[in-house]
């Protein structure tokens, strides 16, 4: 039986998996993303895991900032393992079978196609919700790549010329507002200025999460309530100049942050209203990846790898 | 010998032109597009005055907010012909042959790939920038049409939040930023609160207009010169949003306002500098539509129709 390796590789945890030529996940496994210095001892790190569980037919890789025409993570300011990394090449040294690497929202596309709710749309998006914001989009039926091979930067997609600092050296970045490090500093900000009293102050600052905080405005907190307002609305503005400009079909948001899930869509779609030209306003619609919880990155990747060989899903 | 109509069908002019398979302008004409008060008299003048120019092998047409999927104009903000005008078959009945309706953004886009400066370029964009402004997008070597032909709609995406009111409805438009009128009124406001001596202010406020407005900055009128400042910074907002988004080789500017050539481009060129993502910030250019002056919007029309009916142009 044929297996496949995809691994994840995401700002705060790198997770993989093996499945077989259906997709079914056989063996899974994470480490914090920042344990390793390089990329070189992270693939060490994960062949030695998987000694005995070889010869494998593939490996799929997802992460952030992959040019998928050099096969490289270029610049990628939520990683730590330098400015070129060959990350492709590093995996097919180490563990000398056939690897192919595509950007981490890319990988969650081709998931969500090959695995979850989209195999019959033609126009999608898939936004994934993180340490960085990422945006995997299928139009006309293909995967987009774009002209150098590093389409989907919606997090740096700017929102506030003059707003935030952001990693990549611009300022006002998406991220900078509705990614995780985002996220927990307009609820810190908000703190600061509420007269007290908020769920989120029983909460050590280093503990803070955007996890708590949506767990926090569930329970009507007014604070987290004011942040969840202020993160849906940035996230529907961007949603927003997606469908009106490219016509889709569907969002998918996936990742930590989506996890939120119903209360996170509905704020959303609440924004969406008056956001979304009124002709597409019923055309489009957003939805929580249905494969979230089964680790959308992991299978996106095994996907990415199946099509690479030429292996039919399904 | 084949000849074909062309119709560019814009919120100021209705343009039109007769090319041979070689796309070369053989007869063109235009009236102002609010003589008259139905798309039926509209296709009936144009009807009368080529009745000796026939017959024809086929007809394009280009216009805003045309559904591509329907070839009916949906709720065009700019027209006043109705909310849904099946333009493309007002022209095929009443001209009886081959007839192809497209977005007008989507007609230049095709043009500049078949007559421009795209013939090799598989991911670019052109924006039209005039009544209203369009977007039309080839991402893999393919037009974008999106999930239901209504793809392009970059004027209405939203850049202020509970800004302008926009004639869609909907708040904050960069249609009412950087089009026509939405130049002017900011024009109007900026002279409102001047010390007076702007060029800007031997004009009549009726007949002010985008070219006015540019002639005095390259004046170094003050005024002028901070309307073109804001324009160009709104309109590099969006090409930066983009470009970090779909990783786009060219984005090309077209229509009345792409007129004002040099100064449009380098002002916006230094506006993009701060706002496209760092590592595509060297790989991606912007560029005057070199066929504008010819009329890219016949020109787009036509190319529209020769691929529909499958003549090969070169």
């Amino acid at each position: 039986m044929s297996t496949y390796l995809g691994v994840d590789i995401g700002g705060t945890n790198v997770c993989y998996g093996i499945s077989n030529a259906d997709g079914e996940i056989l063996y899974e496994n994470s480490f914090k993303t920042d344990s390793f210095k390089t990329a070189d001892e992270l693939v060490s790190k994960i062949h030695s895991d998987l000694k005995r569980k070889q010869p494998l037919a593939g490996i799929g890789i997802g992460a952030p900032s992959v040019n998928e025409r050099t096969q490289c993570i270029e610049f990628a300011p939520n990683l730590n393992w330098g400015d070129i990394v060959p990350i492709q090449k590093i995996f097919q040294e180490k563990f000398d079978i056939e690897t192919v690497a595509v950007n981490d929202a890319n990988a969650a596309a081709i998931g969500e196609k090959t695995y979850g709710d989209a195999p019959e749309m033609k126009n999608f998006g898939v936004i994934t919700l993180g340490t960085g914001i990422g945006l995997g989009l299928y139009i006309n039926n293909e995967v987009v790549i774009g002209a150098n091979g590093l389409a989907g930067e919606l997090g740096h997609s700017i929102i506030r010329p003059d707003g935030r600092e952001c990693k990549c050296g611009n300022l006002g970045c998406l991220e900078t507002y509705i990614a995780k490090e985002g996220i927990v500093r307009t609820a810190k900000e908000k703190l600061e200025f509420s007269s007290g009293g908020s769920l989120l102050n029983n909460i050590s600052p280093s503990e803070l999460s955007p996890t708590e905080i949506f767990k926090a405005a569930r329970k009507e907190d007014p604070v987290a309530l004011e942040v969840v307002d202020l993160v849906t609305k940035d996230l529907a503005f961007a949603i927003s100049n997606l469908v009106n400009i490219l016509d889709l079909e569907c969002v998918f948001l996936t990742g930590g942050i989506a996890k939120n899930g119903n209360l996170l869509k509905r704020k959303t779609e609440k924004h969406l209203k008056t956001l979304i030209l009124p002709n597409l306003r019923d055309k489009s619609f957003i939805k929580i990846s249905s494969i979230n919880d089964k680790n959308s990155g992991v299978l996106g990747a095994i996907a990415s790898i199946h099509s690479k060989v030429g292996i039919l899903l399904s």
